[in-house]
């Protein structure tokens, strides 16, 4: 696993406040927006910063597999196809990560599995066929097709 | 307020434990490692990813300012200056975030305050003398002299 954050979702209560804040009030311009649902930030090169639904968030993590300890954000890892997904995930527990959710399609179009570091912390490994990352860090991002 | 993630720090019940995973585990080279305190890993270009006593985070961070959905970590956006620091913590208040901790010197070396997003998340400002990024992008980090 390359040593790489491709994006850091937070679960929000109230994905519009969180939009307030961080649109209308510091300026940021959004990468990728769906009203009420989810907004992406770019927040670095190749990084984007997702502001998603905690309830959402909670339910695509599947965190039961994991303890208390969790916080309400999963840290992403993108790779370039679903068999990368799962080449990672593998190589995440054989270094000592607890498997969370296998690698599996998902609703918004793209692949992907999540493991827990030994603090119970979410890495989502995921191949989304609608986001690219540009030579100068620029991302790109929209519905999967 | 620049949309620009500087780093993020996780805090982690066992430094050393978390060290097994990221750098002997997944192979990761630490930027800066100071044994059984604190590791850092370069995780995209300007940005690091801090593994931290979760217990020295919640000291520094002041979490009894702020809410209980609050997560055992910290987002921080670095500046070039101190008084830059307090400019954006002004910002970031009048946008709508709640300061949780204001400005000051800080052990480290440097100077930081915290003000956390309208869901708890903190965001740390900080002003490091010991951290910089190079045109590429690779961070160096040291003891702030």
């Amino acid at each position: 696993m390359e040593p790489r954050l491709s994006l850091l979702t937070l679960g929000v209560r109230d994905v519009a406040a969180a939009r307030r804040f961080y649109v209308d009030g510091l300026g940021w311009a959004p990468a990728f927006d769906v009203p009420g649902e989810v907004v992406f930030l770019q927040v670095g090169p190749g990084i984007l910063l997702s502001l998603w639904s905690g309830a959402a968030l909670a339910a695509e993590a599947g965190t039961d597999a994991v303890d208390g300890s969790r916080a309400p954000m999963t840290l992403a890892h993108n790779v370039g196809s679903p068999a990368e997904v799962d080449a990672v995930l593998a190589e995440a527990v054989t270094a000592g990560g607890t498997l969370v959710s296998a690698g599996q399609s998902r609703d918004w179009g793209g692949y992907s599995g999540c493991f827990a570091d030994p603090d119970g912390f979410r890495w989502e490994v995921a191949h989304n066929p609608g986001l690219t990352v540009a030579p100068d860090g620029t991302v790109s991002i929209g519905a999967a097709e």
